[in-house]
């Protein structure tokens, strides 16, 4: 399972390999059925996962009481509500399983002592973290710049395998749609 | 000049005495008049900025010429179009200074030398970029969640400073007001 993740370090930047088989303790090896919930809104935040094999949603309850969707995670992929993890605090969002799912686990204070034993690492989250943030850049773009009509495209262009593997009203409610909208853009654009 | 870059990396991690003195001639001192672009939309982006002093703000031109502002860095702040940045690609985005301003600039080739010398810099950047993403995630939830009157009444609480600091256009276009829209507001919360 830690392989998993090793390669994925190793794609982005380099740590010894004496070092990569110091991480594997480190980590905790969770199993989710689909719609558990790994983190739910309120409770303290302690740990941000990377998926191994799955899916997930982070999402928050509106005041009516529906879900809104702000964000997924797939294979390769970390998430958190990354401010309530730096602070220990009390969660903004939930996180949700879409699919059976497997991720690895690690709680803050053990983050901080394995980047002690292991400050290399700090090489790959600074990527994965540059990454994460240049994207969100862009989808404040697109959410300014395109219609709903014109996001539904760019999804459906940038990212098709995804718009087949999520339900569609989690689809719906991440591009800020009603799933009847949803629905009616997609007869358009299959027919 | 680069104390304050020194102050600013000591506050969120550690990097020693002897390597602190390295960082300096990997950095550029640059300085900006008021409404100067520090990078121009579809420019080849090869630097990054920490605001030393002023105010800068990240936009994009909309189809029908007008410019849509995405963001905004103040002091102590980094920014750049990281998507074009970590890529070496043409930027999406044009950075303008709001203020005169001043920054230390390094390009991605520098810095790739720099954080060989002194990879304890990573730690900083991973701590930096966490939080950035981590703001954002908020963002997200901000702007599904309220109306923009709400949107104002949040800005105007936890920003108070900025909401003075920044001309009234730019903050419209930052919270996708028109500026007619923005200023009736104001009207209300000042009156």
């Amino acid at each position: 399972m830690i392989q998993l993740l090793i390669a994925h370090i190793e794609k982005f930047s380099s740590i010894p390999a004496n070092k990569a088989s110091l991480l594997e303790p480190f980590f905790e090896h969770k199993i989710y059925k689909k719609k558990e919930l790994l983190l739910t809104e309120g409770q303290r935040c302690y740990e941000k996962f990377f998926i191994v094999k799955g899916c997930v949603h982070l999402f928050y309850l509106r005041q009516n009481g529906t879900e809104q969707t702000i964000d997924f995670a797939l294979e390769n992929w970390w998430t958190s509500d990354f401010t309530a993890f730096q602070q220990g605090a009390g969660a903004q969002f939930s996180i949700r399983a879409v699919e059976n799912t497997e991720v690895l686990s690690i709680t803050a204070e053990r983050q901080r002592k394995l980047l002690k034993q292991v400050p290399e690492l700090n090489e790959y989250f600074h990527y994965i973290f540059q990454k994460a943030y240049a994207a969100s850049q862009m989808r404040f773009r697109f959410l300014f710049e395109f219609s709903k009509e014109e996001l539904y495209q760019h999804f459906l262009k940038h990212f098709p395998g995804f718009i087949q593997r999520v339900p569609q009203y989690l689809l719906a409610s991440f591009l800020g749609f009603t799933p009847e909208y949803l629905s009616e853009i997609r007869k358009k654009y299959i027919s």
